[in-house]
């Protein structure tokens, strides 16, 4: 029998559709070639990108080779850094200039080595990188979210093989975020609690949809989850904002994101995939309330007719199969 | 420079990325084969699917050849049409029955014509039968809402290439829907006009994202679309409900949907596209301020992490651009 679950933070709710129970090897997806083309991203090559606006390297000089994790403005942005973020009505609509940052965070010099692939240490580096250009986009007062977010796999959205993370930098807050901060601030009031937190107690008191625990960090597919092997990771202590990780949570998330990225890659075949970082607006009277994670979601159904019209999503893989799948997979 | 429009409906900012503007021919999708596959909706293949619940036949017995539309359960469906629709907690989490109907539209016998290469009149019947099943299925007083929708092509979900429209109802209202009739509401309250007829009026002298016009629909690129070229047709005078469609109109409708079907097609050479009918919620107390639509979207672009993580959309192509290749194209 298929079942509808509401989830609690979006309120949206999702069929799990058992009947149709997907395997990990059930999915199907259309074939896509490797492309050989020139990268952009290779070392030898830092002249084609934007001038860097972070690195990590050992004494060379700035859009030279020598650097370990690089970040450069993506050179066909979504949105432009000039201009003022007020609101203008023209006639019954409502818009604004499309001022924003875009940047791409390129993880590793090596072509071929996913983000599963790398050390703690490099992951860590990565994360660096990440925090750098946070806090640095933070002091820009047109902006009000960050919002971090991979593409890996033609698939999933990737145009370009090398392995890169992207930032946009908005000068509204999205509306998923808007929801979950919502549905954060109304329970906050009626129960005086972490919407964020219940839910991680929860998790870790029924056990089944649990993937992994470290000190620092809890992972699990969500109770309603919108796409096949969808995996959250939580900070277990609340904590609002990316930018507040301490160094220890650092070095712990890097194993343990990396772990979560294998099981993914073990049980699904190396599925093409998006990572989503949700954190509090930048600026906004009750950001503490909200409670940052990262959302991975494997690219393994096609969102169709019904997702786009209904806002409602159909999973075939029951979340507790998923994690129960993603638990044995070997690290 | 780049824009950020807010749809007015969802409330949903879309972020029209100029620059990156994209014309009819520099959409690239991955290759996908044709399947030579067993058909189950072609004629004679009939005892396959699970009997017909509507057919529009010529005194020919039901589930064998000789019909000309044919409307089936679908095999593997998404929800059950068995049991009851009470929402129970499960600790902190809502959830139901997956009940529901999930039925396929079989749009002709010929596997290998498009809903755009038949004549108006064979599209008046598939009109018929989608008319058929909604006032059938609104006699469940389960049933809430029925979304209408198809996927064209592989990328845009479709599993079998034969031409079919689907139909999933649904003992919830969709979240697209509750916020399309909440704006409503709220519109009326303030304005005591309809805020789909009012958007249709701006959009009458505006002209810039007009696509066509007949005596009683109008076909319009939105302001702020999700989707590159998606494409919304309205009828031109309220009407809240789908099956409120009076026989004159569906002529219309059937010569002029095949139009904006060809437009595309023409345009953006025969695209992997969906379509969903917006229409109001079975039982609502204020369902007649809501004002049905068809809206069209190509497949075009992935849904990749960015949209995943944020529910706001970039769109290379800005509408005014859309609508004028479509205005321009041959019929």
């Amino acid at each position: 029998m298929p079942e509808l679950r509401k989830d609690p933070l979006s309120n949206r709710w999702v069929i799990i559709s058992a009947e149709r129970g997907k395997r990990p090897g059930d999915f199907i997806l259309p074939k896509t070639e490797k492309k050989g083309d020139f990268c952009p991203f290779c070392t030898g090559n830092e002249g084609i990108t934007p001038p860097e606006t972070y690195a990590l390297r050992d004494n060379t000089a700035p859009d030279t080779s020598g650097w370990q994790v690089r970040v450069v403005p993506n050179k066909f942005p979504a949105l432009s850094p000039e201009g003022t973020s007020e609101k203008q009505m023209t006639g019954i609509y409502q818009q604004m200039a499309g001022i924003g940052i875009h940047e791409v965070i390129i993880e590793t010099t090596d072509h071929n080595r996913q983000l599963n692939d790398l050390s703690n240490t490099e992951r860590a580096h990565v994360l660096d990188a990440y925090l750098n250009r946070f806090k640095a986009l933070a002091n820009d007062p047109r902006l009000n979210y960050i919002m971090l977010f991979k593409n890996s796999g033609l698939l999933a959205g990737a145009s370009l093989e090398h392995p890169h993370t992207q930032l946009i930098a908005l000068p509204l807050t999205p509306k998923s975020i808007e929801e979950e901060l919502s549905t954060a601030i109304t329970h906050y009031n009626e129960h005086n609690t972490c919407v964020f937190c219940d839910m991680i107690q929860s998790e870790i008191k029924n056990q089944s949809r649990i993937v992994d625990e470290s000190e620092h960090f809890i992972a699990f597919c969500p109770y309603a989850p919108r796409f096949a092997f969808e995996t959250w990771i939580f900070p277990k202590t609340h904590q609002s904002e990316f930018t507040d990780l301490t160094d220890g949570q650092k070095h712990d998330l890097s194993g343990f994101w990396g772990n979560i990225l294998k099981r993914q890659s073990n049980v699904l075949n190396d599925p093409p995939y998006n990572f989503m970082l949700h954190t509090a607006p930048i600026s906004h009277a009750n950001k503490s309330h909200f409670h940052w994670h990262l959302e991975i979601a494997p690219y393994l159904n096609n969102i169709a007719g019904f997702e786009r019209g209904t806002d409602y999503y159909i999973n075939p893989t029951p979340p507790e199969d998923a994690a129960e799948h993603l638990r044995k997979a070997s690290i």
